[in-house]
């Protein structure tokens, strides 16, 4: 196992020291919860929004906590959920009169514990609604999932819900534009190679030097089929047309394109992939009003990308180009 | 080869295609010479800067061409300087009357084409400043360098000079800030696994299974020493005492500390390695000002890391501060 790490079993912990010395003036750190959240949280005039689920998809969640972003993000261990204390505690934590926002990506186990953990903190009168995000196209139900996997599309929900919250929108609110997000928000994904769980010590599925998995899932759930590797072009022509067909984006639709590294492939290669999805989007008539490229939503080091298509309105265009802060940053 | 690529010798020009699609708005790309650059330059009162080097270390150079970054960028191959032909045509590109800075890694390939570009642009009466960045103290001399090597480090070189020239700078005070910067400047790298350039096809260097190489180059060059793999914390002891005591920074000093992923390493270890290094940094008396966790310069898919320091003063603090653009972004 190649990795930069200590203890295996301090995988999680020692990541979260990093994050938390790094910004000391912005977040707090509680090593009981596994907890990161923004120091100046609760408000009296804001929700609370948060999302915990296993790590080892980085900066999704721990990284992306701040203003305009998440309020709090309690992580489970790599690839496996937060116990549902830490998403009671995180709730309670963070809690202020308007409330607090849970997201969460659709897999079995985040699900129970954030069922659980919201049951606890509505017992002590907090107000929560959630939001579930399954923006995955690949597969109708998978490994740790009953209907469609949360992937890289959760930025988008974060994005926008974070901005509206700091504009004072209440929980109902919230809950609404979130589901609204998730509503228009498609992604598919494709592997290289598959990835090394730390505690694990081996990968979770190999692949052939010339084979690539299409549909993959972020914790090396099987996707739709394995496939001998295509030029970059022929395979964005495949992905493309099944996130595309999916809504469908139809010609006139104004869109957000992403293309999301999982962790092991370079920003180049990105780039390359970006440049002819952004062909085929002005070929069937898309407006291209944002675009992303990078790492949001990642699976250890795995090699692979995901496209995420996201159709939008004005409303929404406007939030997800509001300021926001995170750990992760360029400058 | 697991890459996503169509035929390997596009690689460089779908790459720049893909940038340039994705920002229409502000930048410009001239397939001829592999040019990216600012839409609205040259302008009157700002001295244009550029950096041209090999392909296969992005986002350097050419995702950071934008408002107080570079002005222009001009890529060789992967791993091959641009041709004297593309920096005296970048340059007359960019030239206004305040002149050209010239940034420039140090290897001798690259030094050879910006001292043919610069007397072909001098030549035509553009006046032409140059700064060799050398931060790399891992090894003297090195297969392809004369001196040090300049890698990660040129990132501090480069913020500093582009929001000091947006400022209205002079060539010759650029120059002497570059320097500067340049000075106060030391990275050391190391890898765990070697990278396949495109055309290539193979490996430029393996390690075994339990190896890493301490002082690696962004080219695959040899560095220190191949010892067995040690734990993170481990790693940074040894790392952080080669880069602080080159200086030496001191107790007192206000510094910037990077961790820089190489690429294939996933931005979870990069915090793990940037936790230690913190702890270090206070422990020696070091006042850290900034952060940088990401991947600045890279060495296409390899995973490892370099780890940077900075010694700051208020004018340089202030410079790093400042707002910037460049393709890289993450909202």
């Amino acid at each position: 196992m190649k990795k930069f790490c200590n203890d295996p079993k301090n995988y999680v912990p020692d990541m979260l020291k990093g994050i938390a010395l790094a910004n000391q003036d912005k977040l707090k750190y509680i090593p009981d919860y596994n907890l990161i959240m923004r120091a100046d949280i609760p408000q009296p005039n804001k929700v609370s929004i948060m999302q915990g689920s296993g790590s080892g998809h980085e900066p999704a969640h721990v990284m992306i906590v701040g203003k305009g972003m998440l309020d709090a993000a309690c992580p489970g261990n790599v690839f496996a959920a937060p116990p549902p204390d830490y998403v009671y505690q995180t709730t309670k934590l963070i809690a202020g009169p308007m409330g607090v926002l849970h997201l969460l990506n659709n897999y079995t186990g985040d699900t129970m514990s954030f069922d659980t953990g919201r049951e606890l903190a509505e017992a002590e009168g907090i107000e929560v609604r959630t939001v579930v995000i399954n923006d995955d196209v690949a597969v109708k139900d998978s490994t740790y999932t009953v209907g469609r996997r949360g992937v890289a599309g959760n930025f988008f929900v974060i994005k926008a819900v974070g901005a509206a919250s700091e504009r004072g929108a209440t929980l109902e609110e919230l809950e609404k534009l979130g589901n609204r997000v998730v509503s228009v928000t498609r992604t598919f994904g494709v592997a290289l190679t598959g990835c090394t769980p730390p505690a694990k010590g081996t990968p979770i599925f190999t692949l052939e030097e010339d084979e690539m998995e299409m549909g993959i899932g972020i914790h090396g759930e099987p996707g739709r089929k394995r496939v001998k590797i295509q030029p970059a072009d022929k395979i964005i022509d495949e992905v493309f047309a099944i996130v595309a067909d999916d809504l469908p984006y139809k010609a006139g639709d104004e869109v957000a394109l992403m293309i999301n590294g999982m962790g092991g492939t370079p920003i180049s290669e990105l780039y390359i992939l970006y440049g002819h999805a952004h062909e085929l989007a002005e070929k069937r008539g898309l407006k291209i009003k944002r675009h992303y490229v990078g790492e949001y939503c990642t699976s250890l080091e795995m090699a692979g990308f995901s496209l995420t298509l996201v159709k939008l309105d004005p409303e929404l265009e406007d939030l997800l180009a509001a300021p926001a802060e995170a750990a992760i940053h360029i400058f």
